[in-house]
């Protein structure tokens, strides 16, 4: 897995979430025990990864998520991908157990794979959009305009901040690299619930395009 | 507490969520090192407060969540409160130990308080539907009729059922009750995940209405 920029992607579209975990650790070493009291709130984004794969029968194939980590010396990006994700459980533990290994393989530059379908590498949020090759992209904020009848492309890319939203730096980055900014409702919600509404949005377009 | 069916309310309007857990224990004998493989899947019922309950700032008042346990010798109900809930956060460990708390009090057919906002009592399902003063019924399942465009009353109570889906005695009180059935999308997801939904289509369907 190393020398590519990107984790190879063999469906037609895919639906990319990247959640930025400001406070959240880069290092293996917090408890299962108090996952929100000990990781820089790991727990908020293994509710976004929850949100992003789960089906009542399985897990979404066509999704990428994209945990971009703050809150260490060095800037490190998780990598779950859909279409060979593994051991995915939809509990936080289990899943933040599945972070947890993946911040204990030394991370470089290139991807590095972890366990099936989970991939580390260093850098972070200028590097992921730098990386972007196709598909249109999306920033969640309150203020967006209306997700509904936006007639959203399969092949996007959403991007979301934590609890504490995003920084001015990142908000330029976004701009900078064309991103429309959109909302899913009339109240500010949790990644993870908006998460859930676009999944739902993406899959009535589907739905809507089959026909 | 003691010798009323059904809390309090003080909104005129409340949306209720009842979610129906066939294995959850009713006792308090499960470990929140392993929620999942000890509780009955408690896990499934905490991320449904999650989903019922959490904004970005602070909790939704105007909610009543009513999780019905299955999995123990005598069924139980425990009422979550949005309007007097404490202590309650985000992650499934500290909601499951609220719900540890609960189901150490002593239960009887009358509602008891546990900690600030949650109740417990004996009973399940029926004992709830025969409680509901008023307000429409909503049963949420893959084949019914689509959420979007029916208006949604704020008054509401909305019927999940857990991994396993609801058992057919299950449904035929439902539909005694005059339970109307309706899904979110064409894709089978989640009851959490549902519940985002519908707290979304309300939240518009709201807004809609104070314009």
């Amino acid at each position: 897995m190393k020398g590519i920029l990107w984790p190879r992607r063999s469906f037609p579209s895919m639906r990319n979430f990247i959640i930025v975990g400001h406070l959240a650790k880069t290092t293996p070493d917090f408890s299962l025990e108090d996952i929100p009291g000990t990781s820089g709130r790991m727990d908020i984004l293994c509710r976004c990864i929850n949100s992003a794969f789960m089906l009542s029968h399985g897990i979404r194939k066509d999704v990428r998520v994209l945990l971009v980590l703050l809150g260490g010396e060095v800037q490190k990006t998780v990598c779950l991908r859909g279409e060979d994700l593994r051991h995915l459980n939809p509990d936080e533990r289990t899943t933040a157990a599945l972070i947890k290994k993946a911040l204990a393989v030394p991370a470089t530059p290139s991807w590095t794979m972890s366990t099936s379908g989970i991939f580390v590498r260093t850098g972070g949020l200028p590097e992921l959009l730098e990386g972007m090759k196709s598909g249109r992209l999306f920033y969640l904020k309150e203020d967006g305009s209306e997700v509904r009848g936006k007639d959203l492309p399969q092949d996007a890319t959403f991007v979301l901040g934590d609890h504490q939203g995003m920084t001015e730096p990142e908000e330029a980055l976004l701009a900078a690299a064309r991103a429309e900014v959109i909302s899913v409702g009339p109240v500010s919600l949790h990644a993870d619930h908006c998460i859930v509404i676009i999944n739902n949005e993406l899959d009535r377009v589907e739905m809507k395009n089959q026909k």
